[in-house]
């Protein structure tokens, strides 16, 4: 039987530092391009999807991933206009603070106040979800 | 810039009924031909991973996902010796028991006691994390 073909796979993270800000490129590229965006990108064959996600943070922001939390799985055909493309998205804390664009990001920043903020493709749904994860482990923490 | 090649998208379902069982198919098809598997299969180009769960559920089982409850993202190289196979597990509740095998399924049963089944894949691995998940979700409820 031939393989089929199936919807692309990437890779989103969600860095949050002790002050609830979120760690963002401006992309370099379309789609989105000037916009503001978790680091991510597409996964590479041969590699985790958690391999990936701490290569392309490293790539896009030279930061380290600390431990990886699974946030959830993005798969809306409309969500990337390149091409189907799901993506998983992983929350993480940054080893350290010494963040610096690099490869598809113009410019990284860590920011604190995003409700205004327009975010490239569904980032803002993956970053609510993120926080929504955040609380409930600090909860499940406290129960034990 | 051209689009990247990635690892091929899977689902799979661990289908849980009020007596513990798991709702396991015999394989029809190599890899794993005659062992026991998760219901589950390619993600199609368009369709989100819950539809593509849902639909190989039905076409594998005849059975319908209840709510789905995401377990998590497997993508070890090496899970699939076709190819580089990402899975996404979910967990649900059968809205009903009637099973019946098609598709790709030579067979289908609820099994209670698999703990010296031979898994084909990882699907080890997922059904004790989704029962891992079934206690957490079971523990977080009784919290509120």
């Amino acid at each position: 039987m031939p393989l089929p073909k199936t919807p692309l796979l990437a890779v989103d993270c969600v860095v949050v530092d002790g002050m609830g800000r979120v760690l963002l490129i401006r992309r370099k590229n379309p789609p989105y391009k000037g916009m503001l965006a978790l680091p991510g990108g597409f996964v590479e064959i041969g590699e985790t999807v958690e391999a990936a996600a701490r290569r392309e943070l490293a790539e896009e922001t030279g930061v380290e991933a600390g431990r990886l939390s699974l946030v959830g799985v993005y798969s809306d055909p409309n969500r990337d206009p390149r091409a189907h493309t799901c993506s998983v998205a992983f929350l993480t804390r940054a080893k350290h603070h010494h963040a610096s664009a690099g490869d598809d990001a113009e410019a990284v920043e860590w920011l604190g106040n995003f409700r205004r903020v327009e975010f490239a493709f569904d980032h803002r749904k993956i970053v609510a979800d993120a926080f929504k994860l955040m609380k409930k482990i600090a909860s499940a923490s406290k129960n034990y």
